[in-house]
């Protein structure tokens, strides 16, 4: 078993997401665009050490999310991984208080205050992350207004988990915060009991969670059909009726990119490096 | 100027060195070995953070180093950075005292101890590492009897200093050392004077110093006919005359691996971060 931290292991997990070949439509190992590069994300996981070391370190969870966030976003190319430090910051929390488990995580997540809720909302300032228009009635909750929408969750005493717990149904990160992060941890067992280096296994685990549900990155950034179309196109990877690496040029080609699914790697790759991956 | 400490710039150094492609011979996002692969230099990296961090609060530079390499070698393929850190180290040492200059970095090495010394030794003890034979009378000092050549050092009251200039003549690092890091800071002010994405630069800094010495990893590892061919070939690349891919296959081909070059553009590296770079 490995020395490492969960802070070192969550640092190694955002560099081994971005390693995995072929994560169809994500910057990987072997693709990238002009404006978003590998490099990029290289900066963004030292850069965001600092706040996943607060989260080890027992410190509010949305302020060590907020933190994480702002040193991730201290490179040229605006948000690599804020929907991967999401699903983290409460994994490290969790991993660091030496239980790693879905209830104990899920008892994390639900701890969060209306502080917690600030703390998120003020990490949008750091980079524009692609969101959807609010529900009706919930416009003064736009994640976009930043922390402009802080008195408004005080007023209404939302915490971060409220707010999570409100967008399950259209943020799979959300859906996880909510939902004991179930995905994760199968995605953690399965990479696993895989073998082979773990840059296939997690090229793997993300077109197994690719095929499973629909990309909510890719429902808000291209619509719902696109995202439909990405999911049967990773079951027919399963199925060996598609070539992944074809997917992933066709997808980078068409700006397709299933970035909420590459968070839930990098949350499965963390919890599986807990449980001794061997790299 | 980026927020990044320099314990942070050395390590996002470590991961950009790697990140550099074609490197010939060397691993890199595009080539690796079945044995020695990108994902173990990403632990690498993460695993000498601890080591990295000891180096920039002022702790004693051998401890430091071994340190640094005990977390690197925590993974599953052995040596990934040994001689990047050797030369990480004293430049972390300076950057964090605020001089980042040859001068300063000169009187950090020198201001070494026996205990730096016996610690550089004990690293050994941790991973392979190919080394050539000694000298004919030095033999009680090689470098791979590791913590059992430490009465010797105190004998002789040899410092890290005085054991890194008496290789200075077959080992490129060691020269670095003896030599104010002369290659290192000219590399680090081409990679800041190029332009194009930073793995890029590291690519054309890597293929420059190539071209410019003999690389001394493949001297002892090849011989010298073979480091001779490297050198001739990297200038036939920057004349335009031979491939820098083709270059890179033939010689993962033949395992023909500039190590103490890549230790060099890892250096560099760091230099350009501290002065600015942008990634």
């Amino acid at each position: 078993m490995s020395d490492r931290t969960p802070v070192q292991n969550a640092e190694l997990a955002l560099l081994l997401e971005v390693t995995g070949t072929p994560k169809p439509g994500n910057v990987d190992r072997d693709r990238e665009f002009s404006d978003l590069r590998f490099e990029h994300f290289m900066a963004g996981a030292v850069g965001a050490r600092p706040g996943l070391e607060r989260a080890g370190a027992g410190d509010r969870l949305g302020r060590a999310f907020e933190r994480a966030v702002a040193g991730m976003a201290d490179q040229s190319a605006g948000n690599t991984q804020f929907g991967a430090l999401l699903v983290l910051a409460p994994l490290v929390a969790a991993a660091s208080d030496g239980e790693l488990t879905p209830d104990f995580v899920d008892s994390v997540v639900r701890g969060t205050t209306v502080d917690d809720a600030a703390d998120f909302y003020r990490a949008f300032e750091h980079v524009d992350v692609a969101v959807d228009d609010p529900p009706d009635g919930l416009e003064p909750l736009d994640v976009r207004r930043g922390s402009d929408a802080v008195p408004v969750l005080e007023a209404r005493g939302l915490t971060l988990f409220d707010v999570m717990e409100q967008s399950a149904d259209v943020d799979g990160v959300a859906a996880e915060w909510a939902g004991q992060f179930e995905r994760v941890f199968a995605a953690a067992e399965r990479i696993l009991a895989d073998d082979g280096p773990v840059s296939e296994r997690a090229s793997r685990a993300f077109v197994e969670l690719l095929a499973e549900e629909r990309d909510t990155f890719v429902v808000t950034r291209n619509g719902p059909e696109a995202a439909e179309e990405v999911q049967r196109r990773a079951k027919a990877v399963l199925d060996g009726d598609e070539d992944a690496a074809e997917l992933a040029d066709d997808l980078v080609e068409r700006d397709i990119n299933p970035g909420t699914t590459a968070d839930l790697v990098a949350g499965a790759l963390f919890v599986a490096l807990e449980r001794g991956l061997v790299v």
